[in-house]
């Protein structure tokens, strides 16, 4: 053990932090006993004993060392003040929060950074604090089960000859794709919202233990579901947006997983979904390819008609003919939690009234525009394609 | 793109981050044109122009906004005092730095945060920042080649016994695995270092890319890389190290990777390796089972032998016996940077004088304890095994 620690040490000088410092940081993260009923947040790194969570109260305490700071406020849904101990601590006890996932930010003298004992979670463009609240009698079809087969997430880059690059995807294959060799699948393409990326979904929204449980309960058909990013990333040299998303998604995309995945490859066997700015991805991408797409989702991401459209002319007129249209699509299904202050349910029966079928509404009881309202979503979803 | 931008707005308000302090940000991100010679690093989030590089000089730029900061240090290999302008932006310019990637923090008034500009990278037990200076003429072995077949790396989580847990391991399969269903493979088992985690040499060391150059050149073998946890975490309820990090590879790990690759499961077929602690891990592992590895790797980690014992008697006296060692053992490869003040060379030299065989002894020209030492390490030292 000696050994470990004179390694540890070096590691820690090399890494320009000097054990003085260290050692500050270690009283930062291991401290008194808990309150009763707390424990250290599934989120945080697995050293930091705060933020702790009660999974009784779903309330939170927050815990940041910034001896020398005036101010430090908590981000979590609006801006929080936290008290200072005598130690140069400060501290908060929140509200009961909504169960489920929730970004946060420390705001230490105006100046928002991470929270050091969180793990990272890409969101609103940056590297982002993420707390999990244990959920409540919802039941654990996010949590990760011991007793059921296992599909795989695999990291990917292909070339994007649109974007100039490579880029970087997440795939999940269910349990059984290695071992039935001769068995094609279904896809989903599934997007993550504005200022997150490719992980999103995998991380946040725990898609693989919700796949795995749909999966092997008989829910959901075995699917392989692709996780791209849905911003045009560039290279540092060049390093400025070009192309457009859907057509990346289209012929870049598309024709890569076909081609490396044993896919079934017509539009009765594709869908695509995505939640906030990925449901505009999708609805873009979907009702401008018919021929490719026969089943859609937007969680918390239909807000009505692209600019200076109406239902008669979006799309190129897609919904204008809805005899025709219910005999294309095979499902849009639109989700919402309740406490979002969207007009998706305007938009939804807009479409209803226009006489398209073949919709599904979701309303997320209790929950904003949060992580919980898509990990929801994506369980009710996923049983209803490809039936 | 209005609705873009208003999905976007309401998002930012969502994740209680007003658009005022957004846009304040964005004028953080997004300034007046580099200096010539220089670009947005890799290691940036796609949106931030800084740090930036010069691939030239090798000298980075860090950019802190902190308006009411006394103090702010740039961490990187020592601290470094930066300089507010009338902004109340802090600025330093580097002097040329090592080529690879570098592990940094911010000191602001004390507090070390991550920078808001950088992608996170797990190291020192927190989300740290990081920033990869472009190499020079070493050649292009880490780098995306979009002309060579490329492997996967697997995201997968197994039930552990003895961690009373699941696990999360990285394994990267070599291309062509999908398709050459009759093939069997040798694995590598390949170990992080103190203070990182699994995800470690498949971000920071860039392995795909590695991996996918040598073996579609000839130079190795095609083979699967194991990338595990090094550390026994805990879930929240739980909370504390309990068992034996060995024991997990032994009885949990590698047996779950031979039921669910196409391995070989003899030891001639099976490798480990790690960086620094991974190192110790490492021979911590193989010598107290030798039945299960005939190859291994420490990466800047191997410092002699464990406390109290000697080359007689260290790991129950595998070395005792040099001829047999020498029979079972094919390869122990030991590598260190020349800019290390560790006595590597002195404990290598002691095998040496023992008897011992098959030692490779590499190293890293003008590296220190850092990525490019160990990137280096495993282009050399792949392309050994399985021979």
């Amino acid at each position: 053990m000696k050994k470990i620690f004179l390694i540890s040490f070096i590691t820690l000088m090399i890494c320009g932090i000097t054990s003085a410092q260290f050692a500050g940081l270690m009283r930062g993260q291991k401290v008194e006993p808990l309150p009763e009923g707390f424990k250290p947040a599934s989120t945080n790194t697995f050293i930091s004993e705060y933020p702790a969570v009660n999974p009784q109260t779903h309330q939170a305490i927050f815990r940041v060392v910034a001896p020398y700071a005036q101010s430090v406020l908590l981000q979590l849904n609006g801006n929080h003040e936290m008290k200072k101990d005598s130690n140069g601590v400060w501290w908060i006890t929140t509200d009961p929060l909504v169960v489920g996932f929730h970004y946060y930010a420390i705001l230490i003298d105006s100046v928002p950074v991470m929270d050091r004992n969180s793990r990272a979670y890409f969101g609103s463009n940056w590297e982002s604090s993420g707390i999990e609240i244990p959920e409540g009698p919802e039941g654990d079809y996010y949590r990760f089960n011991k007793n059921i087969p296992h599909g795989q997430i695999r990291s990917i880059q292909y070339w994007s000859d649109i974007n100039g690059l490579e880029r970087h995807i997440n795939v999940y294959v269910p349990a059984g794709y290695e071992e039935n060799t001769h068995q094609r699948y279904p896809v989903l393409y599934l997007i993550h919202g504005w200022g997150e990326d490719e992980n999103g979904w995998s991380i946040q929204g725990h898609l693989a233990n919700i796949m795995d449980g749909l999966i092997s309960s008989g829910k959901a058909v075995p699917m392989i579901v692709v996780m791209p990013d849905g911003d045009i990333q560039t290279n540092s040299d060049v390093r400025k947006a070009s192309g457009d998303i859907t057509e990346i998604y289209i012929h870049d995309l598309i024709p890569f997983i076909d081609k490396t995945f044993r896919t079934y490859t017509d539009r009765e066997h594709r869908a695509m979904a995505g939640l906030s700015r990925g449901g505009f991805q999708t609805t873009n991408t979907v009702f401008n390819n018919m021929n490719k797409f026969a089943w859609a989702g937007a969680f918390s991401g239909f807000f009505g008609f692209p600019r200076n459209t109406t239902v008669e002319t979006a799309y190129n007129g897609v919904f204008k003919d809805a005899n025709a249209f219910n005999k294309k699509l095979k499902l849009f299904y639109i989700s919402v939690g309740t406490e979002e202050k969207f007009p998706i349910k305007k938009a939804y029966e807009e479409l209803v009234n226009h006489g398209i079928k073949n919709l599904v509404f979701f309303e997320s009881q209790g929950t904003a525009h949060e992580w919980l309202t898509w990990r929801r979503s994506l369980y009710d979803f996923a049983p209803r394609l490809f039936r």
